[in-house]
């Protein structure tokens, strides 16, 4: 078989790249080890930016986002007791993000891709990428006890921090940059309306917490847990219980419990890998670059990385230049180190480390308290929320 | 004797809060264990916030610093290879700051307090505050071999980082924040021209470097340098090669070189003593706080201190209210706090540290690549270095 571009992975990266070139009459084809069930029963992000759901509807993939997505104009930060709302929408001069499920978002653009009949193949075993330093890449897979062979153009790898294609570029040619939070997020799904109509970002001495939603009818929740925790050992009680110890009291009056029908623990992590394109290869999203969820970042970063990669891809095919793939890793890195940095600083100030000094304590409060006071510090907060230009 | 409030120190912060006090008829007795030359010899800061300046004018000591005093608008931030301007008077809606050196006030402050016949007592030895806990507080010094007592009703403690009213603060009261940065600044005077007619940060791998001045024909030049190095090692050429490297090419090259009359090595520290105020006495600028001079928040820390400080004494002798007294510590300690963040995030940014990881370096040039592209961001580094409101 032969495409033109061979995307790797069927997260949301992958999908938006695959739709965007298939409506720009570029072939591609997007192969996934994983079932399509599997891939639509993840729990992940629901945060989008405007930048975002441009690119879904680019993608015309965002009819249902507009209908069933909750917009949202600001959000709460919760610190000692107080409750301090950032003015989103007054801050950035109009700018808002969309409340709307990386799976559903997922889900949407795998119909889209269906119903316009271009190729997905799931359950593609051993995917490996071979010979992009050259000028004829192509790419093997298992399927059905049967080698497969794709030649193409280029390689999208959209398979993510754990996917195959990063582990395959020279490893001489690649720098990596690691932080690893000594913390985790034990989250819930619980269908029960959320304690606020916004989200509510909240420090504690005990830790931190955000309440989140899905719907107006389900709530996400986390709080910061130690790395050595199950979720077993958290009860749906014990959880409630301890979200309500971290909120401000009249939230924390108004969290409205039910049975959990999602726990799980994830790591904190901040993750570059530089350079995001080895000649004819190209690194999307989380395959290069992890941030923590805190500010929720990482599906909002894996869109602009596929905005600079098909604008390149675009150029290429139709005006015959590579200025625009010779500039995609610049591009999309100094867009991920901004929004890497703006992670750490949003997990730093908001997590209790186990190693914070007193001293390191009272500056995260005392910058809560300046970001509370000062309309520069609160506007820039926003401006990094709603999501840097691309 | 009896006077109504003892000062301990004559630097900046007591010689400010004297003036203010005297010209509101609150009598008031200044003790020093150092002689007057002793104390205008001492070489220190010199960037002067606006609310510094009103203080010097409502001083009634403002004159010459109008006159020889050199307003900035903006500052250089300088950092691979390149120079960004920070325009502190278009992103502060007019604010700007003022270069004159500390000595040159200090002197200011003197000679107006000597003019108007108040009391200013050198050379105090073994000065001791008492009682201060009770309702009649009195301080003892020894001069010619002779032991004196001062009967008042309030001591204020501007001894600075070193002097000795802190030490006699009850231990179990005080709550200590501190952070050494593990290296110290070389800096040096010398009469040359200034290498540009604003003051130039300078982030370099080989370490931070400022350049500064007191007058249009004596600079101020700073570069960072290791704790374990003595003055001695550094030869005026070899600073002058070693700041010449640190700076982007444009000002290596117009660095003019001279004769240094002064060089020595500061080290770094963030220390903050909380509560600032013990019945009747009171700790004012650096005898309660410190920051590391990168910023230049040091002077003007104590500068608000002491606005607080006469604001509650006088709303205690005037309207026999002690409100103003009672909310110093707080009053005081909310501005302290962020401006000790504020001057840790900028030596942070600015500075190579000797444990700074690589995934540390990216998130600094992340951060100051950001403050480049964004207008919020350069407005909150602005009003923070113009001074936020007292």
């Amino acid at each position: 078989m032969r495409t033109q571009v061979v995307i790797i992975g069927s997260g949301p990266s992958g999908l938006l790249l695959g739709q965007l070139l298939t409506h720009a009459g570029i072939d591609n084809v997007i192969l996934d080890r994983a079932s399509k069930d599997h891939i639509l029963a993840r729990v992940r992000a629901g945060v989008l930016e405007e930048g975002t759901t441009r690119l879904m509807d680019q993608a015309r993939s965002g009819t249902r986002m507009h209908a069933e997505g909750l917009p949202h104009d600001g959000f709460s930060l919760a610190f000692d007791g107080r409750d301090h709302r950032i003015d989103l929408f007054g801050l950035t001069g109009g700018k808002r993000v969309m409340i709307y499920g990386q799976t559903e978002l997922t889900r949407d653009l795998i119909d889209r891709r269906q119903g316009e009949g271009a190729l997905s193949i799931y359950r593609a075993a051993n995917v490996l990428p071979h010979d992009f330093e050259g000028g004829a890449p192509y790419v093997t897979y298992e399927g059905n006890g049967v080698t497969h062979r794709i030649d193409c153009d280029f390689i999208a790898g959209c398979d993510g921090f754990h996917g195959v294609t990063r582990r395959f570029v020279p490893e001489k040619a690649v720098r990596t940059f690691e932080k690893i939070y000594p913390f985790g997020w034990l989250g819930i799904l619980a269908d029960v309306p959320p304690v606020s109509h916004e989200l509510v970002y909240a420090n504690h001495p005990r830790g931190f917490a955000l309440c989140s939603m899905r719907s107006l009818s389900r709530s996400r929740y986390y709080i910061q847990c130690s790395l050595d925790q199950r979720p077993e050992e958290w009860s749906d009680q014990r959880f409630w219980d301890e979200l309500r110890r971290r909120l401000p009291a009249h939230h924390a009056e108004r969290v409205v419990t039910g049975p959990s029908f999602e726990k799980s623990i994830a790591p904190l992590r901040s993750f570059v890998a530089e350079p995001m394109r080895f000649h004819r290869l190209f690194l999307v999203g989380d395959a290069a670059h992890i941030v923590p969820p805190t500010g929720a970042k990482g599906l909002n970063l894996a869109a602009s990385d596929v905005h600079y990669l098909f604008e390149g891809l675009l150029e290429h095919y139709q005006d015959r230049s590579d200025g625009g793939i010779d500039a995609y890793s610049v591009r999309a890195l100094s867009r991920v180190w901004k929004a890497v940095r703006f992670s750490w600083w949003m997990t730093t100030i908001m997590h209790r480390f186990p190693d914070t000094s007193d001293f390191d304590q009272k500056i995260r409060e005392a910058e809560l308290d300046y970001l509370t006071h000062s309309r520069a510090a609160a506007m820039a907060l926003a401006e990094n929320y709603v999501g840097l230009p691309f």
